[in-house]
């Protein structure tokens, strides 16, 4: 059993980007030379999420509008009135969704459904500098 | 430190179909003889989703009734106009829940509380031949 | 590569107490005494949730609120219909948050953004004694 890890940097528009980090995940599993294992994601900050979707039109703008009907993005937050930065409803979907992810890696795949892809998507209300941490465990 | 896994399929009647796989993975940890260590479970597609529940009727009722109020089915989404396979509900339920879990394994023992059980839900609109990948990390 | 797990039992208030749970585990990385690899934090308990927020004043209040809305206190629920204590939508808010995270450990730090911080969410609807178990995998 042994340990990798890489972190990977990117940049997001914010306001509920989604991005598809499904390649970027399996660079590191092909760097890592491991055959069998797990690999974890997990996206820093506060206003992030990473979970799977399947990476196509339509869902991509079905999941920012069913944020807005479950977390609004135009309603007044406690958040907004301590910082001022009119992000409170980004942390909320963030503690929601949570940060961190795992797949299982089986005879050198990331084993993923046909039309499950990974995203991270940027829940804060501007653009980021955004950094993951993947990392597998295995031999 | 070693690694074990094992991939168990089974069938499920959609329409979140809400499957108590806790034995199956007590069963793979069996197989694994491992006493001590994470064991992490992986369902695959993106109209899956795993958590734990108090597996009782109330509840098995509850859920459901949940997800309608918040992701309704009987909606048009973005994503039915792609397919007009009418489960993109499905896929935004499973975005929200997401497709992995895992459980510490101390003493030979799956640590869960009394009432929390692990649980599959298959929230496609359809009967579905579903496979987990349940993976040890331990000794 | 190396495992160590520890136990940490506090109490909560209950009714969506959410207790900064940072520190403890971060006692127990320095316990372990591992530089890099994964920290796993599991709660004991179908209705508990771990996840991250940041930890001010104003999101205390937020969350709260917003789980208020979703999965509404004064309801009622089938599961209170089996065991009459009242908690259906404690049962329902662990389901969704889930009562399992993960944090990378690099160079002897856990990573996590500034503003990020692990935290025990009590769903319950009374004080309880509650259980997590952290777990490192690293060297």
């Amino acid at each position: 059993m042994k340990f990798y890890s890489e972190e990977i940097t990117f940049k997001t528009k914010g306001n509920c980007d989604i991005v598809n980090i499904t390649d970027k995940i399996e660079t590191v599993r092909i760097n890592s030379g491991f055959s069998n294992g797990l690999c974890s994601i997990f996206a820093v900050g506060s206003t992030t999420g990473i979970t799977t979707l399947e990476y196509e039109s339509g869902l991509l703008k079905d999941l920012p509008e069913l944020l807005n009907k479950l977390i609004p993005k135009n309603q007044r937050y406690n958040h907004d009135d301590t910082w001022g930065d009119g992000n409170g409803f980004s942390h909320l979907r963030s503690a929601l969704f949570k940060t961190n992810f795992s797949i299982p890696l089986i005879n050198s795949q990331l084993v993923l459904g046909t039309w499950q892809q990974v995203v991270f998507i940027d829940f804060d209300n501007r653009p980021r500098n955004r950094r993951i941490i993947v990392q597998l465990i295995g031999e």
